[in-house]
């Protein structure tokens, strides 16, 4: 493999400073990644100055939305290192939000390259503070110039990063969403594509009026069952169990979803994914054998929930997190920054280019 | 109302020639229209020349698909003029469009405001044999740089033009899609926006394969009615009288469907606008008593449809136009190029800038 380093990369990264105040996905790193497709081939990699993407006002990713994207991070290990957490989960899932829009699916090898020599450049950025990272955010655009509803013949892809504090804190109150949906039955809530996230933004402006954070969003299909936040996968505990909503076509599968449940089962937890009803949900909240629930995400890392609510009122969890999402949060980050052993074969470290041998 | 005219527009103009094949949505006129929005304040419009857009990497359209759009046409009619056709259907339509996803509507005398001033510059470019036409694409982008998944604070609308022959020819076959949907009950299906159309992409590629044109999307709720094409509405005679669905909150409501009513019920036709089982169609396809279907749009005005297929084989229609797809055909074409009477006060005139004076 071959990647083009473009000569302004070292000047950029050194000139850059990283403020005091992160935030999230607002501080953009000074360099990203780039590759294109033409007619089914992949260029080579480059890794060049973050700047503004020039498009052709008629491509087909700003009529029609032909684009994807993934979520990850870089996380600063204890012995000072720069580790990935899982990234060929992202990679296939990648490759198959692509091919739900007819995008070309990025190489494995190509889209590992984009993130590993992203984080490799941006190592000084990644932040040391527990629950802090390196958010990386791979994306693929059909860039065709062409105003017909048809597949693009040519993509871009890109990885751009942002030196980033977790995406929410805790204590959410989430807002069971009855009207909206955020992705169809037969549609593309398993993928992680623009379209469910501008459907939701509607219903998460509404519920912010209400003093809520986040829409719980029901199963397009029978409007009855729990599938997940947006950009966020569900937990509750009830009766001392670990109850997560099954994969149900329009659920987005979460890599953190899935390493929660795998570390929850060597904790020694029952886990089921099941459908969850939502009536039964709210009804063991309000009788307490619903003790905790919880979101997760990449972003979120594990972010628990203190209220849910609909129009026949609030249904009250606790406001100071439970001892699962606790215990779970800790030991996936334990693993994620290096404090405890990596015994599922998770991390990838990376190694780092000091930009001073430039 | 002011507008900047960029200096460079007149001789962007002068230097274009129209090449003689169009086909439809790639050529594009040299000039479009540009506004921004900050904080929900709009910038005064702009022709500039056509060129590539800086969108910052991190902007929310190429991530969370925040981005809507309109497609109208500019005939040049009988007397020689310009006329754009109830352009203010579209302003409305591209209103709603933008509250469904969170975005600022774009003022109705700023969208007039953008389709007029380039149709009046780019009235040389109105292809004169009839069915031809400027086709607009007026489009609004969330643009403000920020990985949340959250409305932008940034918009731009732009409006381009391409010098077009009709999108489909006819004799359309139509795939009745059972397993993919293009939007979701409760999800942005009667809206104009990117998702909807990246969601089709799918089923689209995958029946070309078994040589078909189109997809015939069924309401994603019941499964069994009809809802529409991508970017077309669907109408089947049956018995006589014409058939098209009712509007379910999934489909979009196109400005040419709302005017073939309008002008069947004036041709004596008796209209339904009802749900339409497809086993029912099918069935009625089969027997005969549907004489003819067809699909209508802005880009395809009205495209007869031959034959419907689905695994269980396929269902034919006639190979050549039915007389009432016919009929209506030209009595909206004859209104559009100025033939016939604008009994219906449908046309806009557009005052023509000569750019040899400017």
């Amino acid at each position: 493999m071959s990647i083009e380093i473009h000569p302004a990369v070292a000047s950029c990264l050194r000139g850059f400073e990283v403020p005091d105040r992160l935030g999230f996905g607002t501080v953009m790193a000074p360099v990203m990644f780039r590759a294109r497709c033409q007619d089914g081939c992949w260029s080579t990699g480059e890794l060049v100055p973050y700047g503004p993407l020039a498009l052709d006002p008629a491509a087909k990713v700003l009529h029609y939305a032909q684009s994807c994207f993934e979520g990850m991070k870089a996380y600063r290990t204890r012995d000072g290192g720069v580790s990935l957490f899982r990234p060929e989960r992202n990679a296939a899932r990648m490759a198959h939000s692509a091919e739900r829009l007819c995008m070309p699916p990025v190489p494995e090898s190509l889209f590992m390259e984009g993130v590993r020599t992203v984080t490799a450049y941006c190592a000084n950025l990644v932040p040391a503070s527990s629950g802090e990272s390196l958010y990386l955010r791979p994306f693929l655009l059909g860039t065709q110039p062409d105003l017909s509803v048809s597949a693009s013949a040519s993509y871009e892809f890109y990885v751009i990063a942002s030196p980033s504090e977790a995406y929410h804190a805790g204590n959410m109150r989430l807002w069971v969403e009855r009207e909206d949906s955020r992705a169809a039955v037969g549609g593309t809530g398993d993928s992680k594509v623009g379209g469910n996230y501008a459907a939701s933004l509607l219903s998460i402006a509404r519920l912010k009026k209400r003093g809520y954070d986040q829409s719980l969003w029901l199963n397009p299909g029978n409007r009855r069952t729990v599938d997940e936040l947006s950009g966020m996968n569900f937990f509750a505990v009830i009766d001392g169990e670990l109850h997560t909503p099954a994969l149900s076509g329009s659920i987005l599968e979460g890599v953190t979803r899935d390493s929660l449940i795998t570390l929850a089962r060597e904790l020694g937890y029952t886990v089921r994914e099941l459908d969850i009803d939502i009536e039964e949900l709210l009804a063991r909240v309000r009788d307490g054998s619903c003790s905790e629930a919880f979101a997760c995400g990449t972003a979120a890392i594990v972010s628990p929930i203190s209220v849910l609510g609909d129009d026949n009122g609030e249904y009250l969890l606790s406001s100071v997190p439970g001892p699962v999402a606790v215990c779970l949060r800790e030991a996936l980050l334990d693993i994620q920054e290096g404090r405890a052993e990596d015994r599922f074969g998770w991390m990838r470290p990376v190694e780092v280019v000091d930009i001073n041998d430039q």
